[in-house]
């Protein structure tokens, strides 16, 4: 074999180990018993074991080193070389000590979460959280001192959003505090209710998982590749381009959530089954970033799902199998869907104040890495955060800094990635409208085939060859801007409010 | 850690990749979409490349043997080194190019196979089958010079039936030759015509599933630790005590091969269920042997599924969901679940007829081992061998020698565990009979507690401590023999068919 070869047959291996897991974790999910979980949390700690022996093999290390000097002017190879480069450097920056102390207070965090969560009550975390975040800081001073990167909040905001940096983010969040707060309290002095009855009534959940599978097909999702289950939290998950499955869950008198999160969860697995089939299991074989991931995911529920145009097709489709809604118009459900309340809970946040969800966490992540916050008092610094941005103030921890599983994790750094998609969403959705023909002609006549075939191109066909900026640069013909965001978000408030 | 720890720890690493590796074929059998196959297949070939090099690490055998010298007389332990000892003497025997090859030729096989009875053409076949035989035989030739056995088909039977011989079942077929043949003689010399109306009618899926799994609970088997789904094939896997899933099948217009397949796989859950916790994931810590594996299963299934007891509970539980079975009797149910008829297909064959399909492969392969018959006669073999056997002679390789997928893997010497579970069944269920009180009552009442009880002492708890002969024996009080198997079938056809 030549080196290249052997480069590509071990990475070929290790993404196996990875898909295996991703398997297991689907199953644990979704179609475990109860009594499995024992023996899946072995399995899963074992495969995570030897994906990372693999990852930081010195032969692996030395495979690319040798494949690195057939590069020549192959673009493609020094693609995969560069991503193969930093995948390596990240699991080998970590000793072996602190990744296994990571990895088991993790996983106690975790469990310590879940309780202090349902108890709303913080003192029973903070101590386990203490430990996370320690660690986390270490595991961020380990990646600096490896060079993944130049500060310890950059060094994990780039195993999210690979070479994302605190100096970047922090303007485009500056724009939306700036904007979407007197925006939210614009919508507040309004007065204006919005009628919520179109999303209301009686929806079986065989009748709504069979109206968002039809939708999910129109849109391009490919159930031979795919499949829908349900799930407590709704997820996406690839085996290789030819296994992306996705999962949802339904309220049975509101059906936003379903609806919606299976177009999320369609827009995910899109992008999964796009990825250049050539280079599966390849080093850029792969997503470029959670924030281009997270773009995809809302595009297509929130450009798309939330448009009049796209109601105007689906609105007769969904009244064949809700006739209660027969009198409801476009107009009507598209103000039912764009309605404005500053609320506790990120996950069941409105478009608008979505965003400072994640602005209040990002100016939180950045106190926690520079130390300029103490554990004990994050509970106050979470309410007083909110109370700044959201003008509201949670009284219980559970409905504040408990409410959400990353920190538990010690995933610091993942909450931008969030904004980021919402964002990249818009700009590229102006982009794709730009591009084609008559874009919402097409989609008030279902034929999402254009759309589809854009992000394909300009997105999902690249895999990691291309980082997040140069995507969005290439694809929209400048860099990332809250522009498109706020100008969306201006024009359906201004429609819904009137303001 | 100790010599002993970290043989247990390295074990445990090995069980969990076992365990991984059956999650993923569990789902490609019953949840994957048509396009996974490619990742699937690379995924799984990993994951057996990854446990045969941790099997055949010589640090495991070093830790065997370091651990062996703390035995002392502890037999339990005493029983996890020669457990495995076995197994890893076995993986080491076979030489790596030759597994290569092996795993490699198998797979083309099984594809040629599966394309060459769908054509009825042996002749697509006959080239890659003879590459298989070939290899399975250098297999041996390997096996039988690292002393896993003396003769080579004892060496592939050990795979299955560990520590069985061909001398020690010869006897045990010649009985079932000689009994069996002249038993479905007399039985068409009888004139009788069963009457199989009670079988037959209009069973919607979802009610036979809604049946299969009362009934599957109320023998025993524990849904939370187990899930039913639907497959091609039945079968069941078990990926840690507390996760053994079982698959059906179901036929719309006849109920016992969805029923009886449901007994049978809960059997075989049952047993798996039952292995002693605190040895799971350790060398004792799994089913003995293939025959007692599907003794439990046929237990279940014949010994407690036709009889007239389980029917005297079951009968009006079924009538309550298919209501058209009002008017019939146990009687006449018992009849309809008793039927011999000779044919070509095993798996359809009946209680009667079955083991002559076994006795026929057995014969077979011993020929086929020893070089006696060359592979271009396989197929008139077959159909002289039934002739002989069953007084039939089939017309199509699709209905005789192409029929079954073992011969495509290589698995020789896996047939007779099929015979041997039904000879096993038998006779642990008449030792059952003699221990529990009133055991017809007990089954007639639903009372399956008892039965499940025994088994779980006699056979579920030893795990791999006991062999399969030393379970017989101390269960049954005396060794395996083909007379208790005989004397229910005589039983059953004496009333049938009045002979």
């Amino acid at each position: 074999m030549t080196p290249t070869e052997t480069l590509f047959a071990k990475w070929a291996d290790i993404s196996a180990v990875g898909s295996a897991a991703a398997v297991l974790s689907w199953d644990q999910e979704t179609k475990m018993p109860r009594n499995g979980h024992a023996s899946r949390g072995q399995a899963l700690s074992v495969l995570a074991g030897i994906h990372h022996d693999k990852l930081t093999d010195p032969a692996l290390a030395e495979a690319i080193e040798s494949a690195a000097e057939a590069v020549g002017d192959d673009p493609v190879l020094a693609a995969q070389i560069r991503e193969a480069r930093r995948t390596v450097r990240r699991a080998t920056a970590i000793p072996g000590d602190i990744a296994r102390r990571i990895a088991e207070t993790q996983s106690r965090a975790l469990a310590i979460w879940q309780q202090a969560r349902a108890d709303a009550d913080f003192n029973a975390f903070e101590p386990v959280l203490g430990e996370v975040l320690e660690l986390t800081k270490q595991e961020a001073a380990a990646l600096v001192d490896a060079g993944v990167a130049n500060h310890p909040y950059d060094a994990l905001l780039d195993a999210y959003e690979p070479g994302a940096t605190e100096a970047e983010l922090a303007p485009l969040f500056a724009d939306l505090r700036d904007e979407l707060s007197p925006l939210i309290k614009q919508v507040a002095d309004s007065g204006v209710v919005v009628d919520e009855s179109p999303a209301k009534g009686d929806f079986p959940e065989a009748l709504q998982e069979e109206f968002g599978t039809m939708v999910a097909t129109a849109l391009g999702y490919d159930f031979d590749s795919g499949r829908l289950d349900v799930s407590t939290h709704p997820f996406t998950t690839g085996f290789g381009p030819g296994d992306v499955r996705i999962t949802w869950r339904s309220e049975p008198d509101d059906f936003r959530s379903g609806l919606f999160g299976i177009m999320h969860e369609a827009g995910h697995a899109m992008y999964e089954q796009g990825l250049p089939a050539e280079h599966a299991n390849t080093p850029i074989g792969q997503a470029t970033s959670l924030g281009i991931h997270e773009s995809q995911s809302r595009l297509w529920e929130n450009q798309v799902g939330r448009s009049k145009e796209f109601w105007t097709w689906a609105l007769p489709k969904f009244v064949e199998r809700f006739p209660a809604a027969s009198g409801v118009t476009v107009d009507a459900m598209y103000k039912a869907m764009h309605t404005v309340t500053p609320s506790f809970i990120r996950v069941e946040a409105d478009e608008a104040t979505y965003n400072l969800h994640i602005v209040a966490r990002f100016d939180i992540e950045r106190q926690i890495t520079s130390g300029d916050v103490a554990v004990r008092d994050l509970p106050e610094l979470w309410a007083s955060t909110y109370q700044d941005l959201l003008g509201i103030r949670p009284e219980s921890v559970a409905d504040g800094v408990l409410q959400d599983i990353h920190w538990a994790m010690g995933s610091i750094g993942y909450f931008p990635t969030y904004t980021l998609g919402n964002l990249i969403a818009a700009q590229l959705f102006d982009a794709a409208g730009d591009a084609i023909d008559d874009l919402p002609g097409k989609i008030s006549s279902g034929d999402f085939a254009p759309l589809l075939g854009w992000l394909r191109d300009n997105v999902h066909r690249h895999g990691r060859s291309l980082s997040a900026d140069q995507i969005v640069q290439q694809a929209t013909g400048r860099p990332l801007s809250s522009e498109p965001f706020l100008h969306h978000l201006e024009a359906t408030t201004a429609e819904v409010y009137g303001i």
